[in-house]
């Protein structure tokens, strides 16, 4: 079956994101090594993101307010008004970061130039956006769709208002959950990039997700997926 | 020329929005009175609120942390930790408060649907699809489009996609800068029905508006929409 629409997800899929994650974690557990050690602040951080999931959502906003919370609670209140800045200061630097491409990610999208493409990204509206401006690619692409979670009912309403069949799409992305198995679940196809880190609350698949190779497929690299998608298509 | 599409706003013209901002800004009046006067921390909060609003866009969570950093800011660190708690408790309390829309609000649309319609709102995504969900009118609306900005480009935009030539369109809400002077800049028409609260960031026009009846007009109530709409189809 042909493909008429190739999706693409944006963090850690196009661009680099959890790194960034990961770097200011290190420098937040750096910062309240006063209050508490690494591990623990790491398991009460991701209890507090958990928490704070359905009402905060995705993005560095919510991220940071979890931080301050957690580091109030870690510190038993001990914490420090300066500590507290600093965190939002982290924040702050992860939203003005400049965005970074993951390698050859500019030719394996100019390579598949005679597809429609659409990106399909989760997380902070506003954040997302300036990510696309500043990652150059927004051209590229038919339609952008920035969504609060990547599950069947958000792949179906997009699939819907850009008139293509699921067994018409192709989805890529780094997250077995909200890339691969939605997609798989609709009967769309997909391929899973997997990224250097992968943050806790969006790795594992909720469900049934079938082998690889049935419905989806494994690459190491951006780069080689117009060679899949030739052979695919 | 008759309307094919009609545009509404969410916040404070569907449901109550900066209501709950001012109760909020009440509370953090009073929580935070041990070290700062009503109206300094008013002033020094706008003032943080649009330095951080490039990088924090509109909403609850940018809105929790900017005040976290004007109480370190305006108690010269001393606000405490247990009051920046309250501070981040209260953001979720906006985050969780049910939707309350406002009189008349149900049976105006109700009486619209007859006209294709879309709701254009801006802010944080992720809470502004929980209010969505949490004011019932969502299947009213042909489409919904979640915005970071309410501008020409946005407004063009989002006619492009739904087909509409901009003098086919009327947006209706309660903000001129947001919601009447770029319709009316790009050839559409708009409705302005003003909210007991406007936020100073959100208020005046940035440009050039012509005069009321010149392509826009005034309500008192959104009540009074589905007669102008019938005097101007």
């Amino acid at each position: 079956m042909s493909i008429d629409l190739i999706g693409l997800d944006g963090d850690d899929t196009l661009w680099h994101s959890e790194s960034l994650f990961a770097l200011t974690n290190d420098a937040i557990v750096e910062l309240l090594s006063p209050h508490v050690d690494a591990q623990t602040l790491d398991e009460r951080l991701l209890d507090t993101e958990r928490k704070n999931l359905a009402l905060f959502g995705y993005g560095a906003k919510a991220f940071t307010l979890s931080v301050i919370e957690t580091a109030i609670e870690v510190s038993q209140g001990r914490v420090t008004t300066a500590e507290i800045q600093a965190i939002i200061d982290l924040g702050k630097a992860l939203l003005a970061h400049p965005v970074e491409l993951l390698d050859g990610v500019a030719d394996a999208i100019g390579s598949l130039a005679d597809h429609r493409l659409v990106l399909v990204t989760k997380g902070d509206l506003f954040h997302q956006e300036s990510k696309i401006a500043g990652s150059g690619l927004g051209e590229h692409f038919a339609s952008i769709e920035i969504v609060s979670e990547k599950d069947t009912t958000t792949y179906r309403r997009v699939l819907d208002d850009l008139g293509v069949s699921p067994d018409r799409f192709l989805m890529v992305g780094n997250s077995l959950r909200s890339d691969v198995e939605p997609v798989v679940a609709i009967g769309g196809r997909a391929v899973h990039v997997p990224y250097e880190h992968q943050w806790a609350l969006d790795s594992e698949p909720d469900g049934e997700l079938p082998g690889e190779g049935d419905g989806w497929w494994h690459l190491d690299s951006l780069e080689e997926l117009p060679e899949l998608v030739a052979k695919l298509d």
